[in-house]
């Protein structure tokens, strides 16, 4: 006999997935009905307003790609670059090159400009390029890179490529639910971000928001998606509009169960208080690592209270106390990635899993284990340091 | 405050999603863990193991695309074809259809074969076409139609494909759990499958199968495949081989816990097991259908068990029927899509759904609905024939 799969409980402080509610995995199993069921119907109108609420937007084609972030940034550059546009690219990290590597798979020139990783993107290159590329199609950028933890300005950069006249993408993988995004406000043209982060709803579906100015761009383009998985044109019959919805594939039903119900958690959270939640934890956390003396990659000023990168300590094998985490404490966090890799932990505090309980647990678990290995940190004061911090705000 | 959603219970005997089982559903919402946790690698390899045993495959690059059927297609296209490349494409309904815009899009020429729908692929023609193509690169074809409910002989279609040293792809997305289907023994070389049909999982990914020799097609490319998110090049170092996996996008890893579930309940019953009930089942339908007078389009040599094209009796309004069994009875069965739509009904009995309290319902409710109508058919006898067939067998 085959055998189920029981997974083990974790605390999940990773760089995603964040830990997930019980009310929303609840959401999850509930029976599957068709996904032309004018009840699903409902229901995928209920997640487009929901969506609208948490990109802060009136875009008519804001739903979920069925398929992970990944397949929605796929899905914002498949649609909007044809073969031979020039988009501009700036990258600061994992994501921004991952961007590059679509542009280039849809047959678009990338113009790129380099950050090194863990900082912003600096908007004067931005500036720069554009000027120097006048006939330059689209600016796209990270507004949370994922694989640093660095924020940057999304709305000064919008308002660049506005002034010469480029349409925009946005990846908000990290940043939705978690720090302040306006799409409207800013003027964002393609916007796509995961479930597993700030949603803290189960991977394996993305959130995407085209504006008008968007669609009539993809409207009028002179080739055919690429992608006919990721068509807005074919899609927007299946999402668009208010009249009879056509089928293009199988919508992953319940998966569309657990989202809406982390986007009603979100609701009726607060999304400014969700905002507050994630920077108020992070403080306590920072304060935490700090106290070890631990330093943060990233500069305060542009630092994602979501996404803690901290510099591993000395000497320090930092798989082994990643395992021994996973292992003594069931807690995940996470390692670097590219250059990266070897040089940093990803500490997450993002939605259901940003939580004073969280920032103590792991503060106190990663202080025993370094403590145990006679790494070079100041032993027995994180926690309390947290719980200062706590009683301070 | 936003409220939750509870979908209504309903019975899932439309063209998929099935019915999905409580074990699935419960499976579904265990706790999320991280995509690279050891124990997620693990699940990981089962899954690998049982979707072998579903193919009947020794396949190493047999694994579940983290999107619908639909992108396991495109995977599949997208991976094989390269720009220039000739593909013979056999159609006889909706989904080779959707076939040639994969070759197209992926910048491949598409020779096409066409079938009446409602008819399994002419094997001569299509072995007209690859002799008067002997350059063409691959051959395509839909094992099952789902828009019409034929099987092909995809044994022979693969027979003529290895004559003329051409790769073959197959969509199985119907067939794979419900249908005989012996993906070595036939020698396919790429082919995509539904959780959502004959698995009864929830909708959202998609298993799919490369052999080797595909793979090494894949690994000589000129070009980049034109997907990021979908080239298996990426995909192996996430599910192919034995050693550490490196990231490539985050899994939908309560999905996985789902099809694990529902892979484990097939190999428990046993595959020739569940294909001797789907076949069971519909001669128990078939048996109430024609005791009622309604017809199947589909001739029975090449009729799916698991998918029952029959056409409207006449003077009926076929969505009335529909919405009447949807509002009173919690019963889905689905239109005809396409030429067929307003022709048929498309009743499916796949997977879970397949059993003989469904078969009961769904006549019975038909009976009462058309009944009522006033619809030219044979009143109160479907029932009992179904159960007749039963008793006999």
């Amino acid at each position: 006999m085959d055998t189920p799969f029981y997974p083990p409980r974790r605390t999940l402080m990773g760089p995603g997935p964040s830990d997930v509610s019980p009310r929303v995995l609840e959401a999850l199993s509930r029976d599957t009905i068709g996904h032309l069921d004018p009840q699903f119907i409902q229901l995928m109108d209920e997640v487009k307003r929901l969506l609208q609420y948490a990109f802060d937007t009136k875009n008519e084609m804001t739903f979920a790609v069925s398929a992970p972030g990944s397949a929605g940034m796929e899905c914002c550059f498949v649609n909007l670059v044809e073969p031979g546009d020039k988009v501009v690219v700036a990258q600061n990290g994992a994501f921004g090159g991952r961007m590059k590597e679509n542009v280039e798979r849809a047959g678009g020139e990338a113009i790129m400009v380099m950050d090194d990783w863990g900082h912003a993107v600096d908007t004067d290159k931005v500036a720069e390029a554009l000027k120097a590329n006048p006939d330059a199609k689209i600016l796209a950028f990270v507004h949370a890179e994922t694989s640093t933890g660095a924020l940057s300005d999304a709305e000064t950069l919008c308002t660049l490529a506005k002034e010469n006249d480029c349409l925009t993408i946005v990846d908000a993988v990290t940043s939705l639910g978690g720090s302040p995004l306006h799409v409207d406000d800013w003027g964002i043209d393609a916007i796509y971000s995961g479930t597993q982060k700030c949603l803290s709803c189960v991977p394996g579906i993305s959130p995407v928001s085209f504006s008008n100015r968007a669609l009539d761009v993809i409207r009028q383009r002179e080739t055919k998606v690429q992608s006919w998985f990721l068509d807005i044109n074919l899609l927007l019959g299946y999402w668009g509009g208010e009249t009879k919805r056509a089928y293009h594939h199988t919508a992953p039903v319940n998966a569309m169960y657990a989202l809406h119900e982390s986007l009603t958690i979100l609701k009726n959270e607060g999304i400014e208080k969700a905002w507050n939640r994630h920077h108020r934890n992070h403080g306590a956390l920072k304060a935490g690592f700090e106290a070890m003396g631990m330093n943060f990659i990233v500069d305060e000023s542009s630092r994602l209270p979501q996404l803690n990168a901290v510099t591993i300590p000395e000497g320090v094998d930092e798989a082994q106390v990643r395992s021994q985490l996973l292992d003594g404490y069931s807690l995940e966090i996470g390692a670097g990635l590219g250059s990266l890799a070897g040089k940093i932990w990803r500490v997450g505090l993002m939605g259901h899993s940003s939580t004073p309980k969280n920032v103590f647990l792991c503060l106190g678990a990663m202080d025993a284990v370094m403590t145990d290995m006679g790494a070079p940190i100041n032993s027995g004061v994180a926690v309390k340091a947290a719980r200062a911090f706590y009683d301070a705000v």
